[in-house]
């Protein structure tokens, strides 16, 4: 294990270099939120999670968060680290004022959501997932439902759960089976079984808001049929003090292979009653709205967890081989013994590591910016504009984020060789822990399908025809900027080509084919991720260059920055073109392989 | 969990039409080896590992071995499964009947290796040691040596260790510092510590045989100076019985991330004398050239392993992908739910293991009929030719099979969803066992320097090129049989081309900036391995084309044959020119960005 340090030299640079921080002060409500101040905030929080947070990570996965008797018992030093959080008001930050939130950006909060995800994944999902309560009932309550739970959410002192999933309802939500029954009194009566709730139960708070899909007794069938419920675990009085116990229960956690201090239960509604109480949240059938409210939050903040665990991986390994002798690096004294950072291939692989974290880093907060000015730009044409290039990111900042963290975590174990595989080095947490997010919050498969499907066709593809041409505009400034940038532009000109062609091949076969659409979606969901995420690289580089043409700012950063722009170009955008073949392989070619031939 | 089918069909495929089992039975040890006797023995081990071995593997992973007062305790149902396993023999059967081995061709017994693996790999790696260990002492012992040792491990009554690494001396193996002193009686007394001894104690046999690396006194420094030893925890008498411990001691066993089952010790020696009795294998300093033997051995066995969990991983995922109901299919019955196989994501999840593993198989098995023919061909330039291909593919071989496994592993847990995420499930326990074989018998990295600075130069490259020639003449076939053919010889041609060039620029480099070379050596390593895994998959494609074309053979596998290489090409040998901006990335940009700057 090692110390965890928030990198936040690399953070500043792409909320200043790839977002607009000035841009989001300038709008009404982040008048206060100046550079100065957010950097003091960004420091201050840094500080609090790499001591007391980051320390949890370890014994949280040796301790792991326990069941009997229908509770739950999270690691104990997750209760002071919590405490923390909640009294130092961390969670609020990004929250609007109205609700007692700080009024910061959430591009502010995106980049504390990625340090607290390197401090402790597992105990960062307890405030992701309040999050994701919060925007629902932020965006789809009524005056009532936001003045009893909003305050106490966003200050952290209760905390939220989304309950989607069933065993016969997981990428199928339009299967939900989950009863909810109106009540004489306006309220509802739920009955029914949810699995994989994340924190639905724990000891952390004195109270949790369940968040659940179901289904109302004539509703028609699919996903046209599900309303959202709020359904506290204990009532609350009309004095905001809590009341009775609802009838929800926890009747068991799973035996996971990662994050084992996060507890995901099965949650039992109603076993003991006519029901639950619950409270619509939003409109009758209107369900899958609310959901996607959620989840296009948390698909954001999956992806965050993703670059956390990235950058943990890798400042551990850096450590690892700056600290570790064996061999001798070429042109070492003889008779010495060199750090195998000094070895090609390990210096390889964590320069693999770093480009594609900064560049994934570059792309969710070139997202998160996106929210913000989709948001609060006075201009409603930006705003639109902005809300549009959000939804087309969204899935490549979840699918982005979390291949990054299974393809890191791992090279972060092989740089330890042998002592990667012993769980006491830690490495191997962060690839057991990793493995996750590419399942959850819809799979990486569901967000290529999203996607292919729903992204790419928005008006007939303009969305992403204006995302095309403004890294066209990037390839011809570095054209321009002189060898380095020329090596980029070059890799990104040809990527682009691809990736334009095969999105015009995917809009084709969609309307004739949508099988041989979806055979494509993955394979073209990862070009876009290396382009997008390495021209969002370059557009730093780039910056990087002018500093130091303009002898400002950091040289050996800016240097760095540069170099690394371009081990990317050479490494990870000049692989998109050889995905074309795959994206156009047709459901003719996929399918010719009969289902029993396997 | 699901169980395990012994893939008999495709093994059969490729030792007929990758490798010529015709040709070895024609080789004078191996007359008794027919076809139809290769295929009797290989249905009869896949009936022994699926009903004895297969269901130890998940019980073995959750019980563990277990470390008490200086002993290793195996899962209980190990006992069982090893006793069957000697009780029948199996581990003799690919050894030289001089021996009391089978004497059929190493080939028969990789093919044993995979399904071994595939039952569980834990388990497995007890015969994989002591398989290293018959091979030293076959090439390097004396009489007196194999006569004493040879039996007992041929017929797996006990087992072997390799003992190279020390806490200072993993990759960089000249370092080791155990060290041994000549006694009188022309043994010696071999004093240090060893880690990560791979079933270096435990219980399944009454003694076990340890090859060690240790240092004489007036040894030259570095891997010049290194020595190799037997030292056998009992002594043998002269009739053969068990004698006195000797002075090795197992101080206690790794906390691992995955293969939970196989104990990996440290082990001291000469704790509690003036050295544990060893006897020397081979001359004295010329321990390294021991060593290669037992490793050239064990990289091909682990490739193996990797081979054998992704073949263990895609059953379990394609049962999974029949059974699990999820949304409709496009075409499928308004009203109905699809198994989740018929949805396109999934089924090119599927495809893409399916094609993967068939190819690496096709290479693996290759590689192992060579070294048959590097043994027993009548022709002395036969031999040699083949001697020098093993060694060219051996690095492709460890390296392809294990990625193979890491990939394959995750893809099986991806499909899985949710669930795979849960270790009762059986989909982890793969992935997590799956990580070490990319790291040890020298790393993934280690394999792309023993290619690029040890292999290609080989002749200047001569062996190298042959084989070039060799896939250019099979893309000459291909384009001439139809369209698919034809689609798949693009691929390889273009593939063909990049390696090609890659490999004289790698020579170039080489021979002045080795740092430049070693820099581009593991994204070249994954060019040749995707190439020749392509190639001998498209090889295996002509033949279930001509057999089609003439009638013959089982039209749905041969069908299935050749869309699956249809469907490798387009995937996977067509992202191979991709990488060659990786290859010459040289070690100026490299180097670029400073250590200190990470």
């Amino acid at each position: 294990m090692t110390d965890y340090v928030p990198p936040l030299a690399d953070i500043e640079f792409a909320l200043h270099h790839v977002a607009d921080l000035d841009e989001l002060a300038g709008f009404e409500p982040f008048a206060h939120a100046d550079s100065d101040s957010v950097a003091s905030i960004l420091g201050e929080f840094g500080r609090f999670v790499s001591t007391e947070v980051a320390p949890t990570n370890h014994v949280g996965d040796v301790e792991e968060s326990r069941f009997a008797d229908g509770r739950v018992t999270t690691p104990e030093v997750f209760k002071r680290a919590y405490r923390g959080f909640v009294d130092a008001g961390w969670g609020a930050v990004a929250f609007e004022e109205d609700f007692g939130g700080g009024g910061f950006p959430w591009l502010v909060g995106i980049a504390m959501q990625e340090m607290l995800n390197s401090a402790n994944m597992a105990f960062a999902m307890a405030p992701l997932l309040t999050q994701g309560s919060i925007e629902a009932i932020r965006v789809h309550g009524d005056e009532m439902l936001q003045s009893v739970y909003l305050p106490r959410l966003v200050s952290g002192e209760w905390t939220g759960s989304m309950n989607l999933t069933e065993p016969d309802a997981g990428s199928d939500v339009g299967n939900v089976r989950t009863r909810a029954v109106r009540a004489q009194d306006g309220t509802y009566r739920i009955t029914g079984t949810k699995i994989f709730i994340t924190f639905g139960e724990h000891d952390l708070t004195e109270n949790i808001v369940h968040l659940v899909l179901a289904r109302l007794p004539e509703a028609p069938p699919g996903t046209k049929g599900i309303s959202c419920f709020i359904v506290p675990k204990f009532l609350v009085n009309d004095d905001g003090s809590l009341g009775a116990r609802n009838d929800v229960e926890c009747l068991s956690i799973e035996h996971k292979m990662g994050i084992k201090a996060s507890p995901t239960c099965v949650l039992d509604y109603g076993t003991s009653s006519d029901g639950a109480i619950g409270w619509l949240l939003g409109d009758e059938n209107s369900g899958m709205r609310t959901m996607f409210t959620m989840m296009n939050n948390a698909r954001l903040g999956v992806g965050m967890e993703g670059l956390g665990l990235a950058e943990r991986a890798f400042q551990q390994a850096v450590t690892y081989a700056r600290e570790r002798l064996q061999g001798r690096a070429v042109g070492a004294e003889p008779g010495t013994r060199s750090p195998i950072i000094e070895h090609p291939d390990v210096r390889r692989m964590l320069l693999s590591m770093k480009c594609q974290i900064e560049a994934i880093r570059a792309l969710c907060y070139f997202d998160a910016y996106h929210i913000d000015r989709s948001r609060w730009h006075p201009d409603p044409d930006e705003r639109a504009a902005s809300d549009e290039l959000v939804a087309l990111l969204t899935p490549l900042c979840k699918a982005g984020g979390t291949d990054l963290a299974a393809e890191v975590t791992s090279t972060g174990v092989q740089v330890h060789g042998g002592m990667g595989f012993i769980e006491e080095t830690g490495a191997a947490q962060h690839y057991r822990d990793a493995k996750i997010t590419q399942i959850y919050e819809g799979t990486n498969g569901i967000q290529a399908i999203d996607l292919v499907l729903r992204k790419l066709p928005v008006r007939g593809g303009a969305v992403f025809e204006r995302l095309v041409t403004a890294v066209r505009s990037t390839v011809d400034a570095l054209s321009a900027s002189g060898d380095d940038g020329a090596a980029i532009a070059a890799r990104l000109a040809e990527a682009t080509d691809a990736v334009e062609a095969d999105a015009r091949w995917l809009a084709e076969q969609a309307s004739r084919d949508v099988n041989g659409a979806l055979t494509g979606a993955s394979p073209f969901l990862v070009m876009c991720v290396r382009l997008v995420s390495g021209w969002l690289l370059a557009v730093e580089a780039l910056a990087a260059q002018r500093l130091i043409d303009a002898g400002e700012g950091d040289e050996a950063f800016n240097t760095a920055k540069v170099a690394t722009a371009v081990f990317h170009a050479e490494n990870v955008v000049a692989t998109v073109p050889g995905l074309s073949p795959a994206v156009r392989t047709g459901s003719q070619r996929l399918f010719a392989v009969a289902a029993d031939a396997y």
